[in-house]
């Protein structure tokens, strides 16, 4: 398997923990957002997946190369191709609400904060793209805090790491590049932690990929 | 079942696609977006949904009241309890195609023209909201179009109308609404006649509910 992604990306890192729950090994292809104007619009690159976005997946099988992009459409398939163990859970409504909470995220903050929106954002307003993307972040997690206070943890739904956390994390290390108050919301700081516990976590972390030294 | 939705809110309607495909009845509640303020905000809704959107789903089982928020968790869900007829495949790699193209409308396309987003631009920028949803539109769905270049139809992905179309049908009457121009999406306007030739399409269209003319 390969992967292409960014060091940076909060999306890439999601499928990074995945990959790393399930131990599966894959080698890891870094397209540079920023760097040649951004590699992911190389015509190359968007032949492979036309939005010019990372993560995307790429694989072998009955001599067919196959390729998948969006990062939960990675994941379900990871999940779904390599059950055990999972990051969903076993009972419908378990899976429905990780499924919630990871949309949560993935549809309603990532993509108000993304490089493409900043990048136009600047280029055709007068309005604070930081700022921006702050107030949508804290919007955002305020509102998961909210719908995990009935869960009893200690990750976002249940006793080991699923979808949800997945996405959590990596927008949590966003959080923190826009300066967004986190303080009071204990329920994901305690999440994090949990999940900083566990191997996944720390190895798919965007300080430890190999684009991580060459872009600072 | 009872769905929170809009009339004209697309995630909703891709919820009443599915729930149409799998003929499942249900009890509609129009959760009005613009009237009071918007009805989402109101704290009787926000406990239901803290992100305040629709839709939002709501079913009895075993005794205890099930809510479930994010149109893609939903579509989910709704495929795991009524496996058919399926909006999925069979196959893995068509299962992930299909969920590929569903989150390219999702998170690629949705959240940036969203009625959250427009109303904040218009109230903190100076930038055209119309034209900034319709750019958006644009580059997501000539995307989607490349991306299904090398599929047989008359479907998204195969010959049944899968999670993907129900994404893009909604998201084509949206392009509409912010004046797109469609001609050149030549796939993607077949894909279009195909759904609308299926029952499950028309019954789910924005005009065709109650909250519909009420508002206009």
């Amino acid at each position: 398997m390969k992967l292409y992604g960014y060091w940076r990306s909060s999306s890439s890192w999601r499928v990074r923990i995945g990959l790393a729950i399930k131990e599966i090994d894959y080698t890891y292809v870094p397209i540079h957002l920023v760097d040649d104007g951004g590699q992911q619009h190389s015509e190359e690159y968007r032949a492979m997946n036309p939005m010019r976005q990372v993560p995307l997946l790429q694989w072998e099988e009955d001599g067919q190369v196959h390729r998948l992009a969006q990062s939960m459409a990675i994941l379900e398939y990871l999940e779904e191709a390599h059950p055990s163990p999972s990051f969903l859970a076993e009972s419908q409504a378990r899976r429905g609400r990780i499924r919630q909470l990871a949309e949560l995220v993935n549809s309603g903050i990532q993509p108000l904060q993304n490089l493409a929106v900043i990048q136009k954002l600047k280029a055709e307003s007068d309005i604070d793209a930081r700022r921006w993307c702050a107030d949508w972040i804290r919007r955002g997690l305020l509102a998961y805090e909210q719908s995990v206070a009935d869960e009893d943890g200690p990750f976002s739904v249940g006793d080991r790491p699923t979808m949800a956390d997945a996405c959590l994390i990596p927008q949590l290390y966003n959080a923190r590049r826009f300066d967004v108050e986190l303080a009071e919301l204990k329920r994901l700081l305690a999440i994090e932690e949990a999940c900083f516990d566990h191997r996944a976590f720390q190895v798919s972390h965007p300080d430890e990929q190999p684009d991580a030294a060459a872009s600072r």
